[in-house]
């Protein structure tokens, strides 16, 4: 969206920050996404007990560095935006404040200033600037095949934790609590580790008749692992399916036809689209 | 389903009680499902421990206030509803009824009355209190692909159950009992644990021979699990194409045209549509 | 497959012991099934610890019991069959060989005589003794559904042998013999247990460098573990979607009718199917 | 691709090495897959400390026997091929001699020589030499399923990879050192672990808040398991539909016409089949 003419400072600041058009627009995301990468790894590296002791020092100074830059950078952005409260309000304005946040909680609420690993969102930014729009294509119909099957997905949902709730109890009175069923609570944890085929094993059934409901749990399970694949499955053949077009001959009247015919496929008669 | 005027009390209890239409009907469904919720949660916290030990009280009395209010409840719905017979035996019947017995039962064998956790099966009224018609739909969707592929599925779990027979059997023969495998019905629940992927580890081959046999296990599981996931994503997909119209033929009223259909598959009489 | 009159008693035998039709024929059926049930049981409990040395006289005489009875059956069988060498030969000839031959060579070589578990094979009759007609379709349309993808699922598990193959001997390079990693073959079977998701734990990565790795093999196994679903999902889908006939109109010489259809769904003409 | 008479030593030999048409050619090939296996096989059972121990010098011989004549053969590649340089440069070239190197690095960085192991990629030859064309279909249409779902994968890793970096962080702040979350790193890694459902168990939440936080991103990964499992799905059912005919317009020459088409969809020509 490059603007006409006579722009003040406001709107070329905005080409620089807010648009990848521009060389300068260009630079400064490719910039920015360095310093997001830099910064995420920091938090990363700095949570190590073993590097956290030696380079203590060098790990503090590059919080409040990038805290300030991206502080400095989140001002910038409400003050060259037309519209700053839409900005603060929309996905990326929310992500640009709650990755400086912590490092400012952190002063009162030590432990809390590692949430700055929620910088990592603002990398979503790259898709934007590396053009790769192809991907924004296909990131939307994976999202459009998975809101489509938002509420088959529900439904199931609910249905695993009604079930969960109900197994993981009769776990609970089957089973002793030297086995790790301490309580219908932490059954029903197991009995969720075991229907999603994680299955840690700190916590697993001893006695014959808790060994015979877990084969029963872990086949149910195996066999409900199936509805959301078969859902989200279907969803997407659907998507993928999507390449015919609902256009009907002019000539003939018969319709299903390819996106990208230009002729009917029955009687060679020139389509409109 | 408002009823005509010159209701005796009954009808106006049975709307209460059984009809989410009017705003007493709300108000009770609504209560109801929050005294449902609140009871469920007190039976998981009672099983924790050290929350059992301190508050033991107040735990046995919201167990009894909750299960006398759904006795109420229980014998009020058998009271006011037309046919208390086919009330009594129909699906909500039977979990009303079994939500209320297991702390009557719990007083003769101690430990039963956990299983009041089955009260959990009652929150699937939801659907019905907040008009979530939508959901249904789609619950009705995944459970008629379910059904359809009822039967696949029970040829699939017998194949999987001789599989798992044969293979925990073999097994036991290789492996060593120190090793975990300490009988065969002890190795199928191996096998089980292994094919289906959970996969705790309290029991794992060690020898060369037997982890050989369990690689072999596994990657037969890995090809075998897509056949469950395949069956139901195949029914989905079946369920969720619309190329079939709904509409019936006008001469000898069979449905399950598809949609460019021009005359009746049956009987050969034109379509409207 | 009722035979006509003045059968010999060859002929009589083969009704009961080969066919489900006649009365006679039914109940030889179902008490086999309930033998062979009984049958394996008993190898199952003999197998633990506790029963067996309490029961050890029980358990081998329904051992000979059984495997008599079994040998006298396979020998009627082969009596009273018009082919015996081709019955021999058949997949349930072979089966009832094996399912008698264990208890003997047990004598020989003791702890093979678990293998008369071999026996729950046989129970694969049950489909044709309880008419379980449909059971056999479906039954019939997964492993069609399987053949079709046969090819496919081998080249996909010889590239995952490779890859594993590949991926432990590098995890043998880069990790500890103390963390379970002693040899490339033991560094190859944890691929495959991390692999196919199953997991045990038993040999887990222990340095940073084999954690790494150990997390990109894992997403990896998550990506294609896609594979062989996708695969028989494909399959499945076509499979089912066979109820298309390749029919042409007689009149009007379009085709895609179904198989139900009794008249043209595009100009009403009956079809001749 | 039999070249006509009058051939060189050097098409002679080029026949032999790398065709597998004439019966020496056949029987080149099949002798260099058997070395191969030998070879990888001397490999794996090298790295079992017992097996070195007590075959140390076979081993070593083995290594360099099969290091020289493997060293033999890429010297004859390049000397009797057409263009050395982009055979050298081919994937088979760069495998060939990636197959040999690992012995000679091995002199100087001892441990390395394990990487010989990567032979086994030359027996992908095995699929020309045993002439399994079938196969080589079957691999190409997974290969382009996977190459078609390429871009969609890639959305859904990084999708993944962002999702793990804050659920880890997130574990590392609400679970203790000592249940195994030591860094966020490690905790990563752990979230890795149980999003692909894998469950080692060497690291699990023990905390009340942990364990809730855990069955939430278990029950999210068996929600978006579903998800690459749908995309290949989804390509697959595409890639094996079989409603494209194989027919080239005979006007415009361009192909991919529904099997029903009468006319070319780009030009309108009437189609010959």
């Amino acid at each position: 969206m490059v603007r006409p003419g006579g722009s003040s400072w406001r709107e070329q600041w905005h080409e620089v920050i807010f648009e990848a058009e521009t060389p300068a627009g260009r630079r400064f995301d490719v910039a920015l996404l360095m310093a997001i990468l830099l910064s995420v790894l920091t938090v990363l590296l700095e949570s190590v007990p073993s590097l956290s002791a030696r380079y203590l020092l060098a790990f503090t100074t590059a919080e409040w560095v990038f805290t300030g830059l991206f502080t400095l950078e989140y001002l910038a952005r409400l003050a060259v935006v037309r519209r700053p409260a839409s900005y603060a309000l929309s996905f990326f304005g929310l992500v640009d404040l709650l990755s400086v946040l912590p490092s400012f909680i952190g002063l009162i609420l030590p432990g809390s200033s590692s949430l700055r690993v929620i910088r990592i969102l603002r990398l979503l930014r790259v898709f934007r600037v590396l053009k790769l729009v192809g991907f924004l294509t296909e990131a939307r119909i994976l999202l459009s095949a998975l809101r489509a099957a938002r509420r088959k997905i529900l439904v199931f949902l609910l249905a695993v934790l009604t079930l969960v709730t109900i197994l993981g109890t009769l776990m609970y009175i089957v089973e002793d609590a030297n086995a790790g069923f301490k309580s219908i609570p932490m059954s029903i944890y197991w009995a969720i580790v075991t229907v999603t085929t994680v299955g840690y094993g700190d916590i697993a059934p001893q006695s014959v008749l808790g060994q015979f409901l877990a084969a029963i749990i872990m086949i149910t399970g195996y066999a409900i692992i199936a509805v959301p694949t078969g859902i989200v499955g279907a969803e997407l053949v659907r998507a993928t399916r999507s390449d015919i077009s609902t256009e009907a001959c002019p000539s003939c009247g018969r319709d299903g036809h390819d996106r990208d015919a230009e002729h009917c496929k029955y009687c060679g008669a020139p389509l409109a689209g």
